[in-house]
């Protein structure tokens, strides 16, 4: 049995839905169905998501939204009209948005949440409508009724492990489950959203819940490529990674699937295939618990950029029992994440994302750090990029950061950094923001050069 | 001006003390002379500060040591003798060890304290009385008569910032001041002796108060070696290198002079000459604050051993804010130090000396970082190697990691951590322990063949 997920763009028009019929009846383990909201059908175009949220804040303002409220209905309408679905399915919706639209704002939070989450909800209402009417048994099922149960807040909905349990039963439910992704409902039964890319999340959750043999996660990609297509001209792409060189990847840069929605598939021990709807006959790319190791110890090269570090340096801090544990501290009292901490004997740096320190605030940081710490110096370097490249089979090969080294030398590169020694299937080098495009490149050529990933 | 520093074997016996007048008498800059207690004659030898302590501990038991005191005392005459003094100053050590010994018993740190000072202490005025012997003006100063005060625990003195400004006026007193290296005094009057070596530091907390124009430290080997000469035959002497070079050379196993006494020297930029007593023409190894930089990127390889590293996982682990600090808090309430952490997106490593752990504290450690911080993995690696590459010049060049770990990798070593980007003069490699000794060679053969430091 398969859970099958489908992006927005893969449901933004008729057209496109008619692929997801297709795909899905071409593979009878193909039973539970995750559907996102309309997404574009072009460059410029507006995802109904943007446009709920849009009638969603002006009704909290009490101001008119009529012609928003026109755009979203307008949207499911010519769907169904390219479906040859009859007019009740939009009769369904609109009264569906409009009850929400007019419901409780005391809690405005709830309230938008409710609005957002109506995207999935109504679209899957559609596609399992668009089922029956090819005259296959489909229903669409509401994550309150299947027993969906989250708690957290709004946009970071957590899934509480009772659900999975309640969610076996799909199962026995005769015909095609049509499921909306992105939300489900606390226990007082309010609706809670999952962050961006949340119907990925769905569908792992689900996949977990049902005790899938796999699941499908059908994007606009034919696979994960093993480094930006942006910086290298036709990357090799990747067959097979593991679900820890996969994190690995979406951390630096991978955007492709959502690391968070790995975890319920990834306790279940569940596969995960990556496949392009519009080219659905693409093996696309498969995320397993390990897989064997052929060409070479790398499988993928992610790049991000706007990191800064800040280097404290203190004669004997090494013989300081807590400097480190102390520096961290006042990171955390400024609410900030570190990402990496290599130390000398007496300094020490912490590596973070720039964008959380403003001027002011790291002036303040800088201030504390003097004042609680008595170092010798401190000084914050900004506009570094982080590069890992990515491998199981990094493991116990003896050489790789030797050549990782090599080639950024040969393309004139300075390392400000390596980390290396915690994670087993990652190696990182801190370059010059610069010179990271660069890196990537001479990066790539070594590993992949010749090589069928 | 100069501070002249005297260890151990170069105070031994009477034959070694002249050794010491001729140095000091062919540079009339050498003002200040530091001397420790006699140290080993021979392999088997036993150093006067070994047989002191034994007193003390007898004495502190109520038990009769007349044969140790008399081992103490027989080591001064038989000295005095080869020196030709005449038996008075013998009666005054006598008379001083003795009435140190027997004296209040009440604070058995504080009396152990002084019992050990008498070794320097003693050996200070027979010095001096030697030189006065052969017709130079000399004197013993007293480091409570010198204003040395300090605070602290025995074993762990810290000089107060106040002794500096007294210490001046040494410089105004007539001939040679000889004075006892490894204690001062506490508010109090009590004696606090510094860590072992103490007299490094006594040495350069007086270059530091008469503001010398060198601190000359006497030792019995010709120079710094590049490397450990137990593994590489005949290394290349360091003729210079900055404190931060030998503060990180001598962190990883190279013990010519104690890190702690290059504080003072270092605050004051004061450079140090390590020299040979027995080979006094040889230029030695000079520690500045600034050196040019010849011969390439590297100029010491030092390595150490008996490390370990916990290993903890848990997926997800870099959007925890605190998940660091936790863990390393968790060590501390443990009182361990922790020299290094690398860390990966999901996994974090902490590398500590293992003999700071038991096996009994390993598993409550990590009993309680389950407990705590509910990671998803936690192991523990034992008999692991630090290798520390060395030099200023590695700062800004390009190929220095990349020229190491292929080093490493065609001697067929497999790096298990590398940790570089705080410190900008050292390089860090981990290896397994069996490995260590090949990783140091194969590292020094990459940097320093065919290379004069």
């Amino acid at each position: 049995m398969k859970v099958v997920k489908f992006g927005g763009t893969s449901v933004s028009s008729g057209k496109q839905i008619e692929k997801v019929f297709n795909i899905v009846m071409s593979d009878q383990d193909r039973k539970i169905v995750v559907v996102s909201a309309p997404g574009k059908r072009f460059a410029d175009d507006i995802k109904v998501t943007d446009l709920l949220i849009e009638c969603g804040e002006k009704y909290l303002q009490n101001q008119e939204a009529e012609d928003l409220v026109d755009a979203v209905i307008s949207r499911y309408a010519s769907i169904a009209n390219e479906l040859n679905l009859p007019n009740s399915i939009i009769e369904t919706i609109y009264k569906d948005v409009l009850s929400r639209l007019n419901g409780d704002k005391s809690k405005p939070i709830h309230y938008m949440d409710a609005i957002k989450a109506s995207g999935e909800d109504n679209h899957a209402k559609l596609i399992a409508a668009y089922f029956r009417h090819q005259g296959i048994e489909a229903s669409y099922v509401n994550p309150k009724e299947a027993g969906l149960i989250v708690n957290g807040s709004s946009g970071n909905a957590r899934v509480l492990p009772e659900s999975y349990d309640r969610l076996y039963s799909l199962r026995e439910k005769p015909g095609i489950v049509i499921f909306p992704g992105f939300f489900g409902y606390n226990n007082e039964g309010e609706i809670i959203t999952f962050s961006r890319s949340g119907s990925d999340i769905t569908g792992s959750i689900l996949a977990n819940g049902i005790k899938a043999d796999l699941y499908e996660n059908f994007t606009d990609v034919d696979a994960v490529y093993s480094v930006n297509p942006n910086l290298v001209k036709k990357p090799k792409e990747i067959r097979e990674l593991t679900y820890r060189e996969m994190r690995e990847l979406s951390y630096a840069g991978f955007s492709v699937f959502h690391d968070e929605a790995l975890i319920p598939a990834f306790q279940a021990g569940i596969p995960v295939n990556i496949k392009n709807t519009n080219n659905p006959s693409a093996k696309g790319t498969r995320i397993v618990n390990q897989r064997e190791h052929r060409n070479g110890p790398v499988i993928g090269i992610a790049s991000d950029h706007d990191f800064c570090s800040i280097y404290v340096n203190k004669y004997l801090m090494n013989r300081e029992i807590g400097f480190g544990r102390k520096l961290l501290f006042i990171l955390e009292e400024f609410g900030l994440s570190y990402e990496h901490s290599p130390s000398g004997i007496d300094d020490l740096s912490i590596i973070l994302r720039q964008s959380q320190m403003d001027a002011e605030t790291e002036k303040r940081i800088i201030k504390r750090i003097y004042e609680e710490l008595g170092p010798d110096e401190v000084k914050v370097e900004h506009n570094l990029s982080l590069i890992m490249i990515v491998g199981e089979g990094m493991r116990h090969n003896i050489g790789t950061a030797a050549r990782a080294s090599n080639a950024l030398a040969e393309a004139g590169i300075n390392i400000e950094m390596i980390n290396q020694g915690s994670s087993e299937v990652s190696m990182m080098f801190g370059v010059k923001q610069a010179q990271e495009n660069r890196a990537v490149q001479a990066l790539y050529e070594e590993f992949f050069a010749g090589v069928l990933v």
